[in-house]
């Protein structure tokens, strides 16, 4: 990850799925979002294990845009727009985005 | 921030204040926590925006450990539980804790 510098933006989602861990399905699921990192404007892509006992996710992934206009095209990719519909809200049980820059 | 390998952790925090945005006592309490950076196996420490619309956090920290033992000593650190209970405790209205670890 980079230091977040000027209008760079840190997007972030921890998330649980509605698959038992260690399953194939949670491995399926994970390895179709590690394609999210080929989205124009995605730097910095990590799919992530949440450790902290103080929360229920179990996943995150943490991806950075250069500025707005990157993390808004992302948003609007038909690749994100789909594995949204076909595979985000079908599959995750719960999840929280957050999104930091610089202060 | 570094590539999260081996047995790192990225432990991170979003946060809202008690204080008004803009305040004194906000930029304070900013101030404050700043210096959990200089605290022993503190890595990669950030002070960050939360920008997302999607929660009600204002604020959040993030910073790395070589490993849990790492994060151990900096939560039991003197300096790191005088914090919490001289200004985290009175000072911040909401908080969630995410940690990440590799896949």
């Amino acid at each position: 990850m980079s230091a977040l510098t000027g209008g760079r933006i840190r997007h972030t989602v921890a998330f649980a799925l509605e698959h038992p861990a260690g399953s194939d399905e949670e491995a399926a699921f994970l390895a179709a979002a590690s394609e999210l990192a080929r989205i124009d404007g995605v730097e910095a892509f990590e799919i992530l294990r949440e450790v902290s006992p103080k929360n229920g996710f179990a996943f995150g992934i943490s991806m950075e845009f250069a500025d707005a206009d990157a993390y808004t095209g992302y948003n609007e990719h038909p690749t994100h727009v789909a594995f949204v519909e076909s595979r985000w809200i079908p599959e995750v049980a719960d999840f929280l985005e957050i999104d930091y820059a610089a202060p």
